[in-house]
């Protein structure tokens, strides 16, 4: 057995553990990671000084070496975010569905935990206390594959986070680290069929993808956001350049920022002067086709850019000729994330909700809503991009599946 | 483009209009593709009648034989079963949660239709049917890949179903059939990403391994059932065996069947004699351990029979210490389908139910009872053996995902 099933085989022999915990003793467990975390502010930092000093010496850019850097600000942050965990409803239990049958067998299709969760996820070190919080709350075991960059902050980071397991008298293997952070662990996770229940990548479109194709465990499709903003005819102006800076500049490294505008072009002429100076002075460079480089000044856009996911302070415009054209447009380029319309067309609003086909779609907000935060389901393991058991931004209830139990007084089948 | 992307590119363009149908279209479809096969019982006959020549011809077994036969019963039988989807309930459209923000944002989640939904499947001609009519009951369009051996019945049967959409105004493109039954036209079918967004392969063990670990479409995991019963020290033993009996011999074939019986001790000298002359009344050969060798009579076990799914009337028989022992047996050899427990005692039941990972657990129950529609949910499509999106019988709503639907009036993120 390779050092990676071995590691799964540990978190799988400690899940039933985790799964019969109770509400209480899970809460107690956060709240003695979180104890934990605050009182090992040394040792961590110590260990992420090493893994910076490292990716320095590595000439890692430092927009890479800024998500790895843990401070103590940094660390009380995640350990709060543990302790947000406390307050969510624990999913494991709920009764989704119950009826008694015509025979008068009494069906209940209660939630339970998935087992075992494996993640595979690049650079920022709070992933991995966040990943561990969410499962254990959700009642699973998990399997952590972080990035080499950032191994020696994990492995401090999990080394304290067991310790806390223990204290309450959970196992210390609900949370396991692997700790070979070469392509080979991630294969070996990938084949690792009747031990890891589910394994969900998290990070760039690169790893997603090798994920995604070639995992024999069941996985989740998570994060590449090409999202746009639809401008229509019927839009409020004003709203649609503050949706539009917002979805686009606010935050403009994360998968729900906008990546193209979609101008109709009956407002195009009042609408792309307007709109282009305010994201210029957010910031944002504009590419775009014909119309959008004589009214917005905007540079040529290749037939590249409306695939691209910038995931920086650039944006793609096109004007288009109706709203038909805007839909046909996000089918073809669109990532099934988050695509916005604005407008105060009625009409227009429903038609744009039921024909694009997308995890989340906004009439009149700015894409950055689609956020497990901002949804209230407290932190989010990722948002599901794909339309197999969860879509959008998945909690805590995600990371659960479901039992039917059945009971009877001896009723066979006839 | 492969002749079978070619397919599935058709049924995608077709899916929008099945998608956006209203449920008094699609419950007109329905009606119509009944009448449609009512009609047309001559020339599916044929079809079938060739499959059948070919069959013989080619030394097939007479169980797949009748399998693969058609009769102008089981035929009206066929367009009654679409018929019953009429009165089921329409997932398209169901609010599944919803919630208004902090700041006036108002979140819906939709149920809406998957897209596309792909299955592969052997022999019996009514699959193509059944699929077909859940399908487009839930909003979907469908690409079907039968058996080479029933290639003519299919190809008669989808003819029929295709001229009876468009009569109600739907494309025939919802439903479609892949000709091509070679191997090749599986794997085509399971890199068709961003084209097919469910893939269910229903059949053999092997079909089902060699497609939930090769496809990079996302896939169900379907009905491998290694089911076992268990009788508890205090179980009454006339409905242990009564269930026993029901479970092994009222239809082996299926995959909700009992394959291994494990006794506990305690009262394996006063259950097993009288439940083997049961099983043996029913026609059923057992095998065991030495236990239930001189108990039962059995022949001798091997230890590959505890992983056999044996689909027949045979049956596998341990005496086992305790249920401790029974839920670790489970844990060893089930496939995560139906256990059962027989038992009086309370704590035993909440124990096995709370231990046991399975898609049902039964107490004092039979296996067979895990099935759509015995649960009501109309047909099904299969019974789901994974944990992610769907667990045990699948129907309508397991052939649905979700979408968020946010309105607002100009709220951006701060």
């Amino acid at each position: 057995m390779s050092a990676v099933l071995s590691v799964c085989s540990a978190a799988k022999a400690a899940a039933p553990a985790v799964a019969r915990a109770s509400t209480a003793t899970k809460n107690a467990a956060l709240r003695a990671m979180a104890d934990a975390l605050d009182g090992a502010h040394d040792a961590i930092l110590a260990a992420n000084a090493d893994d910076i000093a490292a990716a320095r010496e590595a000439g890692t850019p430092m927009a890479m070496i800024d998500r790895l850097t843990l401070t103590p600000e940094r660390l009380t942050a995640i350990a709060e975010a543990l302790r947000d965990l406390v307050a969510l409803t624990d999913p494991v239990g709920e009764i989704v569905r119950g009826f008694t049958l015509p025979n008068g067998l009494q069906v209940r299709q209660v939630r339970v935990p998935m087992g075992v969760v494996a993640m595979v996820y690049e650079g920022r070190p709070n992933v991995t206390v966040d990943a561990a919080g969410l499962a254990l709350k959700s009642g699973n075991a998990c399997v952590l594959r972080g990035s080499s960059s950032a191994i020696r902050s994990n492995t401090a980071l999990v080394q304290v986070l067991r310790g806390a397991l223990e204290s309450v008298g959970l196992p210390a293997d609900a949370v396991c680290l692997i700790e070979d952070t070469s392509r080979e662990s991630v294969k070996d996770l990938m084949t690792a069929r009747g031990i890891v229940d589910l394994l969900i990548p998290r990070g760039g479109a690169g790893l997603i993808q090798s994920v995604v194709t070639q995992s024999q465990v069941p996985v989740i499709e998570t994060g590449v956001g090409n999202c746009h903003v639809y401008v229509d005819r019927a839009a409020d102006l004003d709203m649609a350049t503050a949706i539009t800076v917002n979805a686009k500049a606010q935050r403009p490294s994360v998968c729900n920022a906008a990546e193209t505008l979609l101008v109709h072009a009956d407002v195009a002429e009042a609408f792309l002067p307007q709109a282009a100076a305010a994201l210029r002075d957010a910031g944002v460079e504009l590419v775009g086709d014909d119309a959008a480089q004589q009214l917005a000044g905007a540079g040529a856009a290749t037939e590249d850019d409306w695939d691209t996911e910038y995931l920086d302070l650039r944006m793609a415009v096109r004007v288009v000729g109706d709203i038909a054209d805007a839909i046909e447009h996000i089918a073809k380029h669109g990532t099934l994330h988050t695509e916005a319309i604005v407008t105060e067309d009625r009409a227009a609003a429903r038609r744009f909700v039921a024909e694009v086909d997308a995890a989340a779609v906004m009439v009149n907000a700015s894409t950055r809503f689609t956020d497990g935060g901002e949804f209230g389901f407290g932190a989010e393991i990722g948002i599901s991009t794909q339309k197999l058991h969860a879509r959008g931004p998945m909690g805590l209830q995600e990371l659960t599946t479901t039992k039917y139990i059945v009971e009877g007084d001896g009723q066979v089948r006839s």
